[in-house]
Parts: structure tokens; C-alpha cells; sequence
């Protein structure tokens, strides 16, 4: 059976990225694709990597008949996706990659996005895409929220951990380093080449990063207590690849049995050897996170490093394994393609 | 059906892209890989990136039981791959990726390659891999010599403009740039990364590349005639890809035409419509091959420009390319993965 | 003595580099530092990297006192460069980094750069700035246009070959490669870190780049009979250096020989022994450019490989140079940097 | 005044750095260059970026008269360096790059460098060349030790803290990510270009590297008392420059002003303004120490941010500023090159 597919924002990463997964898929296939500013252009002029493919031109939102679409990926921007989703049809399948509808609760909506929720009965059915945690309720969702990039990195180390009750819930520091492709394809300064390679800095430092609000929702959650963690993300010279050090009081041991057990089954997540340290450059352009253990000379304390792509495990690779369950779909499908490397 | 697959020389660059690219090829399955200096190790220790994946040990290649494999992937250095295949059934079936079976005429193969070739009872049946213009002796060919990925890039521009007669033979200029992945694994000064980024710089400068031998050949056979072409490689600060500035003299619009021509039933080589330019980051890790043709301000002068990732259309991809036909296998299956951009 | 420097345009690289160089100038200070759209910054929130030097605000141009001014470099755009020069005191003396007087024909500058020139009269007294071929008039010029990064390149191989009469004036093709600050610090999709790095590719293909124009002047003027050459400029995942890989039809130990003779005196320029090649990594950060010959296996034709800093030696190196000149400093004062590697 | 200086180790990426530097010192004239395996070679051969300098060929150490020697560079591997630098004159100005006569303790040198120390007797008047905490010390020293890079980085912001009494001792994490020139011009699989670039990854995870040793022998000599840090090192997709993020807890304003206060008058440490973050771009080819403080928004708790060219700052221009004490010249002779950007 072939599913019908819309995306919308597909002048984007992750909606090219998307357009690249779905390209191998046997059980989908892309009846729109909608992007405001670049309505009326193909997809090849758009994305000429894309150029081998039959795509449908790019089309104004609202010149999608979304009646024929059985699901839809929405790639916009912040705030501009809730504007949008509010009014497609209320039965219409969709999973969406912005940050606006992973905050259950309104206020830290408003708090960390600067502005009242415009969508908030659709908010209300929204499931958490974080699949592995959320996977039955994916299930039978209509609306998924994609986590977070940094979001997903940081809770597939720590969620099993925080369930186990077996680190120290006051003393979690994330430090993460992330590709450019992550702050997409937008005209700043600071994602020049000639800004950005050679070199690296920190940024959002000092707990600022929107993506705490993920952390603090879901932890908080799983602890049954308020969980802050300290969070500092860095730029790379690389386009993809989320590399995230994270330290931890607890003992390494029993923090990576925790974790090697959690994920036995899981297709994607692989748990290194106990002391092996994963790399962006291993799970490049594929779904697959790589998950290591350390433990520190200091007694007592861990390092637990995770590495995923931010466009693949991190955005549109999740929400393909979203759509998958969504759609009925086997979850893998479409997503076993192997890292590229070098 | 399932064909059974060996891959010897599992530990360079072109094994591992083999067996990336075989992974989600599904009439294949990969039941032995050869690395003498690393046998015994895990695939997943020599190549994390390819850690999800089921594969055998490496083995020694002599432990290799070959009655069990339906064809052997030899992607081994030059030299040592003749010194191999001479020993392998004759009747298993072989992809080379090497630059042993290349050359046609052992005199040929003596001065590029500085010494006697070893095996000419196998070069004797040797099909050069240019998938596109060999198909149907590669369709039943025992043994095939895959092609230079430079050799590649400059035939798909050059080739139907030789046939045609359309182009000027004694004023063919290729200025190339390649990534550093083509150098393969191996331990030099100048493949460093201190050494390499942030730069560019020309090498076998005035006509010593030995990628040249092919074009020799291969020109010459078409035209009927010596054909001697000018060719200059640069290294890039990049993994993959390669990109060719080809200058010809002969009227742009017929040279666009005849390429167009001559690749409009071909899934792989895309013509781009006549003032178009491709860039390597729009074939990344895929098997396609992007030509743009532009007339110069000189009129008379045609630039042809080839876009390819070395890795895949470069060796590899063409590699498995040829197993299909050999195997009877879609040509393109297991190939029609999408770049991967950014 | 000191001599008082204003620099327009110094929140652009090349205003960036010029103070970088000036910072350990011993015979000049910088008086003004002149930017509109950033006026009122400091020069470390501009570029932090200049944190450490004693520098003026940055203020708008009509807020600096030319009365005491000895010397301004102008680092604007295009366009913008002769509407401000124009209004500039008459006895100022002046380094303009832009395009706008380099090209002595009107009619050729309104075919290049799309519109009639507005200031004629300063057009009349510039002086093109390739200081080792016009040092004379440079010393007592008013106004010195410096030339294009690229079109600096290319002369520096040419210009004695072609006054010496040494190779084919028909037959000469320039294939560039150039990092991407030459580009600037301007918000453009094709400059972002996720678009260029890891790849390459041409642009301007076909004789469009303006940068002919100083080609078609300059040669020109030397053989005393038009001369057009081939140029395709290709921009590289890097962010410093240009590398020109130049074929003509000429006996190469002429062709060395010539170089060799006419740059035996120039601190600068650097002839590489016959058949070695530069690289752009070995002239970073400098006011040096390395010069490569090589013959070709087809007699007759060699190839000259020309490397230097865009920044430096292509735009503020010999903005510097010319005023050292201009202000009776030693030629090479401030500019004995030694390149940085890696 | 020009001091005779001898570099042995000059074929490494240290020695060159050296040499980039002492060019335009105005007091230091190069007299012999040391290099073993390359001993025979020009330097134009071996970093042909110090091509335009005057330098003496390549020669064997024991080729070497120290008699003309006023001080003497060792840019040696480990262990070479002892051996070496025992046979010299004891009376020759030696400052020392490699990890040799950091340690005072010869029990911590076995236990970390897995081996008896073989120059104890030099190892005893060597002053660790940390120049602002050990400034008078070098002035009258014959031996310094210059220090690991990655240990200069962490201790410039965390000596005055620990002094200062105004962090927990026990809580101190250092997340530190380092370009590849810190690793050297070895020959390592890792170092490859088609390894490293467009990804990240840490290494020597959980207290193994070995400039933790430096780190246990200065803090707990400042504190008094043991203290221990975690340490992870990661390793950038870039040539220069060393970010150390530092997590600690104590306010975070007298943090930073303890910082202000204590490199208020040293010229090549720059604390930036409470809450600035400093980037590895912005000191790349310079002498100069970037420092930034910010408060978490978990009260009590701070992140100290340091970036310094591991080259210039963490090894060769420290060198060069202790080799400037010792002989009498300003500390900051050939040392105030601004940094190099983009």
C-alpha cells in the first residue's frame, strides 16, 4: 500500500532531508510539496542534489488539496508551523519538526518562546516524537511534535538513567557540540564558511538554549520532581553531527548496564563496549545514535557521550519513524541506509 | 534469489563504501570479507560506521572458501589485486577495483605502472568497467577492471563528443579536482588533515598522472586515432567528490547536444540544461554523475564540466553497477540512494 | 615618522585585514576607522579579534576630519567606492580596494559593471594598483586602484610572458580555484558553511567574471593588440587563498626562464624551481605568491601555477604595499609576515 | 642586540611555528636548525611556507656548535627531549616544548609517561613556563618547560579561581575541544583528513590524558591540598586553537572578577566582559588568551570559557615569551602579531 505524502517547507534541511529518505521508500510517495517563497520552482533548482527524482513542483500551502494526502510532514519555521497546522483538516495525519507543539505546558511555552500559544487545542492532542519513549502513543497519534535536535541527543542518554534513579539528579552537565545544519538554511552572519570553519565557540551559554525547556519537561517528568540540568551546546565546523559529553555522578558500571539494557532491543540506538567513545563522523547521514560509557578517574562519576545526525535521529529521520507508526508502516522502513563515511 | 558476495580489501575506503552500498541491496548477501593485515577483526572495529550491520569477521583471503561466493569484489591495491585474482578460481565471477585490468596492452600497462604485469592471462578477459559504454560485454564478462575515478569523470564529458566528432582531438584540456578520499587509507604526510584543509594544490602536474593511460586508451580506440589530452589533478580540503573543468573547442550547443543525446536513456549520468554548472555536493555519497555544458566567451570554445563522488560513481557504485549486470541483477539496484546534502 | 591612516569599510574583511597588517606597521597609526551601517561599534564587536589594539570607534565617513588624514584606504563596494572618493578632498591620498577605478576605458567599465562611472575625473589620475609593474606611478599617484584578487593571479603569471613574446596569446586558459572570503562578509545562501564546505564547484563559467576585464586591459595593453584569455573562476571550502592553474602553448623552460628573470628582484614574488607546484596553504596569512612551471608531455605547452592570499598579496596586502610606496615607506614594511601553516 | 638561537625538533609543526614567529623578531637570529630525519634538507623543503627566509640547512643535532648559541629551542618528541637536552652544555638557555620537565615529582613523570626519567639532574632546575605565574622564576632560569597546551588552557582560568579560594575544589569539570596541530606531523590513521574533518569526537575519556598530570601538580600546589579535575579532550575539524569550556561552581561575577582582577595587566590575556564567549577564531595565529565568564541559570554555578592557538599561545609563542625573559629582551618581542581572521 502506498501512502500519500505532503511536505510542507520543503525549501528547508530537514525537508530536503525528508525528500531524501522517502526517495527509498517503498510504501510512501509525494503527492505535494509546499514552501511559500519558493512557490513555482522545482525541486531541482531548489535542491539540485534532489534532481534525479519525480518531485511535484513546489506549491503555495494553500494550494494543496489535502484531502488526497493521508500524511503530512511540516518543516517550518517556529511559530509559523502552529499558524499552519491550525488550520489544516482536523483528520489529516502530521508530524511536525518545529518546536511548537513539544511543550505540554502553555506557560513554559510562553516562557521559553516568548509569545501565547496560537494553537492550543491542537497542542493538546500532540504526542512527544521522541520514538522510542512514546512509541504507543505514536501509534495512534494524530499530531507528533519532533523533538529537538539537542533535545533527542541529550534524553537518549539520560532518560533509562533518570528512570533507574541511578545518578544524581542535581549534578547533570550537557556538554554538546552540533553541526551548522542545524540552525538551517537561514542568512546569518555566523553561518558563513568564512565565520564558522576552522574554529569553535560556545553559544546559548549559561542555560539559555530553547532546547532546556525539552529537557526540563521530560526529566522533571520521569523524576517526579522538578530535574534542571546544565546545558551548554558549541558550533562545529561541520555540517552534520550532534556530539553531546555529558557528566554524570553515578557509577559508570551500572550507568552503562542501564543503558545497554534500555536499548537491547531497540533497532537505532546502539550502546557501545563499556570506555568506547562514539563519533559524529560513525552515524553521519544515517538514523542510527551511538551511545558510550566512560568512567572517570574520579570514583563515582560517568561520562556518558552521544552521537547522532541532527537532520536524520535528530529531525527528519525520527519523524519518518514517526510517520512509520503513524501510517502502519514496519518503523525501519526507509531508514536502515548505512552512515556515510568518509 | 540471493547472490553470495565476497569483498577482499574490506579494510580500505572502496570496501567499506561496498559494503555500505550493499547493505540495503536485496539480492545480495556479503558472506566473506578479506583484509589480511586487519583479519580477525571486527568489521565494526576497522569501520564504526558500520556497526549495525551483520557481517563476517575479516579473514585472511586464503581462508576464504571461494565455492561458496557467486562474486568476489576485489578492492585491493594495484599490484597485490593481479598477484590475488591470478590464484582465485577461474570461474568465480570478479569486480577489480584496482588499476590492475585496466589496460589493454601490457606494454602500456609496463611504462605507467613500472613493471611486468603479472597476470595477462586474466587481463585477456578483462572488460574495462565504464558501465555505460561496456554493457553488454560486461553483462557477460567473468572478470571486470573497474575504471580510475578520475578516468571516470573526464570519459563521461569526452566520450560521445569523441564519437561525435564534434570537438577538436588535439586541444582537450582537463583540470580536475578531487577529494582526498581517492588516495584511499593509507598513512602520508600530505593526506593529513594539518596538511590538507584550508587549501588547494595542483599534483602530478604535466601529464604524469597515470589515470592518463585510460584516457590514452580509451580516446584513442574511439577516434581511431592517438588521442593525447592534457590533464591536471587537484587535491580539495574534501572526502568525496570529484569535479572536472574540461576545455574543448567545438560549437557548445552541439557539444551540449550530443552529451544530452547520448545520456537521455541513462538513470545515472544527467545532462543539465546548457549554462548550468553541477557542484560535487549535489552527487555526495550517491552513484550519479552531473555534466553542464557552457559556451565561452570565445566563440568556438565549449567548457564541459563533470561532477561525480569518487567513492560511489568513482569505484564502488560502478562497482556494484557491474555485479548487477554480471548477476543478473537490475543495473540499478541497491544504487538509487539519493546524495546526501547538505 | 608617523603617517595617519583612515580606513573606509572596516567592518569588511578586507578593512579587517588591513588593520590586521597595519597593527605592526612601525610607521603608521590608524586615525579613523570608517563604517555606516556599524558605525558606533567598537571594533572588537565588529571583529573580535582586534580586541587587543588601541582602535578609534568605528563613526560614518562624513564624521572623519580628512585634514588629518594622510593616507585612506578605501575598503567599500562597488558602486559605493566613487560616489564617497568623489567627494574626498582632492589632496588626499588614496588606496581604493574596490572595482571602481580600475578599468581606464569608460565604455569598458559600463560593460562589466552595468552603469555609466560616476567620477571620471578621479578615473583620469588612478593609478592600477599591481605594484610590481606600475612601482613608478605608484609612488607619486594620488589615487591607486588595487586590482581583483583574481586578475593579480593571473598577471603575476602572464605579464612577462606575454612582453616577452614567449607564448601563444590566443591560446591561454586560466582555471581558478579561490577561497571564499574574496566573496566578503555579505549574507549570501551559496556562502553559508553548510553549502560550501566539503565540496566545490565553478561559477562565472564561460567568460562572465568581471574580473576579465582587468585581463583584457592589462594584456592588451602589453602585447599592443588585443588579447582575450579563458577564465573559469571555482570557489573552494576554504576561506583563504587562491590557486590559478594557467595553460599555455610555450617551450616551459622559457616560460620558467622568463619568470624566473622578470621576478628575480621582487621581494614578493617567488618562481618555484622548474616543475614544482604551489599551494595556497604555503602563502596564508602573507604577502607572498609562489610561482610554479611545469611543461606538459605534449611538447610545446606548460602550465604556470600562481598561488596567493586573497586577503593579503590579492587585495589589503598590496593595498599596503602601494602605500608604503605612496607615503615613501620602504616597499615591504609590515608585510614581512611569514605565512601561517598549518 | 641579536641572541643566537638554535631550535632542534625544526621539522615538526612546532619548530616551524618557531621559526614564523622568531622572523620578525627584531633580537633573535636563527643559527642551526636540528631534525634528525630530515638533517641535509633546506627548510624550503620541508615547510616550503618559510620559503623568502634566510635559513640554515637542516643539520644533525651533534653537527651543531652550541658554543655560538645563546638559547636553544627543543621542539623534540618525548623522551628524545631528555636525552638530548642531558648531553647539552649546561650552561646553554634552554626552553624546552615537549612534556619532558613538566612534572616536578619523578614518581607522577613515571606513573603518567610510563618510565624512569633519565635527566633528573636537568629535571631539577627546570621551572615549569607557565610566564605569568612563573615570570620571575624564568627571567633567572637555564630551563624551562614549556607547557602541554591543553594544561595552559585550563589553567588560565582556573589558577586565580583556585587561589582566589571562590570555587568548590572538587567540582571541577574541564570539557576542552582541540584542533589537530596539537597532535603534531605524525603519521597516525586517526590524523587523516578523510578521519577527521566534518565531525568531532572526544578521546582519552574519563581522566587517561596525559596533561592531567599538570593539572594535579599546579592546583594542588596553589590549594594546598590534593585537588583533582575531570578532563575530556575532544578533537575539532581544525588545524589551530584549543576552546576550553570549564564548569565550576562559585558566583559567577566573582569569578569573572577575580579574573579580571588577577590579568589586568598582562598583555596577552584578555578577559571578555561578564557573559562574552570567546572563540577559537578569534585568536588563531596569535599569542593572545581569550577568557569568558557566564552564570548558569542554575544559581551558584559558572562556565569559564578559554580559547588560545595551541601552536602560538599553548606551546611555540609562550616559547618565545619565556626565551624573551631569559634573555633580557620585552616579554612581548615578535609575540604581538594580531590573530589571523577568517
Amino acid at each position: 500500500m502506498t501512502h500519500k505524502i505532503a511536505i510542507l517547507g520543503a525549501s528547508g534541511y530537514t525537508g530536503a532531508e525528508l525528500i531524501r529518505l522517502i526517495a527509498t521508500h517503498p510504501e510512501m510517495e509525494i503527492v505535494a510539496l509546499g514552501a511559500n517563497s519558493k512557490a513555482g520552482m522545482e525541486m531541482a533548482e531548489v535542491f539540485p542534489h534532489l534532481r534525479h527524482l519525480s518531485l511535484p513542483k513546489l506549491v503555495k500551502i494553500d494550494q494543496i488539496d489535502f484531502d488526497q494526502v493521508d500524511l503530512c510532514f511540516c518543516a517550518l519555521p517556529h511559530a509559523t508551523s502552529q499558524a499552519v497546522i491550525k488550520e489544516l483538516p482536523k483528520t489529516l495525519k502530521i508530524v511536525d519538526l518545529s518546536a511548537d507543539f513539544r511543550l505540554r505546558d502553555p506557560e513554559e511555552y510562553a516562557r521559553w518562546y516568548g509569545g501565547q500559544h496560537q494553537a492550543l487545542e491542537c497542542q493538546n492532542e500532540a504526542i512527544y516524537g521522541l520514538t522510542e519513549f512514546y512509541r504507543d502513543d505514536i501509534k495512534s497519534a494524530r499530531l507528533v511534535a519532533g523533538t529537538g535536535c539537542n533535545a533527542a541527543t541529550g534524553q537518549y542518554a539520560l532518560r533509562p538513567l533518570i528512570q533507574a534513579g541511578v545518578i544524581d539528579l542535581d549534578e547533570i552537565i550537557i556538554d554538546l557540540k552540533t553541526g551548522v545544519s542545524g540552525a538551517g538554511r537561514s542568512l546569518k552572519e555566523n553561518l558563513l564558511h568564512a565565520e564558522l570553519s576552522e574554529g569553535a565557540h560556545a553559544y546559548a551559554v549559561g542555560g539559555t538554549h530553547r532546547h532546556l525547556a525539552e529537557f526540563d519537561q521530560e526529566f522533571s517528568a520521569i523524576a517526579g520532581r522538578p530535574v534542571k540540568v546544565q546545558f551548554t551546546p558549541h558550533l562545529l565546523p561541520a555540517n552534520r553531527g550532534i556530539v553531546a559529553t555529558i557528566y554524570v555522578k553515578g557509577d559508570p558500571a551500572e550507568v552503562h548496564q542501564t543503558l545497554a539494557g534500555a536499548y537491547a532491543d531497540e533497532t537505532f540506538l546502539e550502546v557501545l563496549p563499556l570506555g568506547q567513545t562514539p563519533s559524529t563522523r560513525h552515524i553521519r547521514g544515517s538514523n542510527f545514535c551511538h551511545i558510550g560509557v566512560t568512567g572517570d578517574r574520579i570514583e563515582g562519576r560517568a561520562i556518558v557521550i552521544t552521537a547522532l545526525d541532527n537532520l536524520t535521529k535528530g529531525s527528519s529521520g525520527q519523524a519518518l519513524q514517526n510517520a512509520n507508526l503513524m501510517l502502519g508502516c514496519d518503523e525501519d522502513t526507509g531508514l536502515m541506509l548505512a552512515p556515510v563515511f568518509p
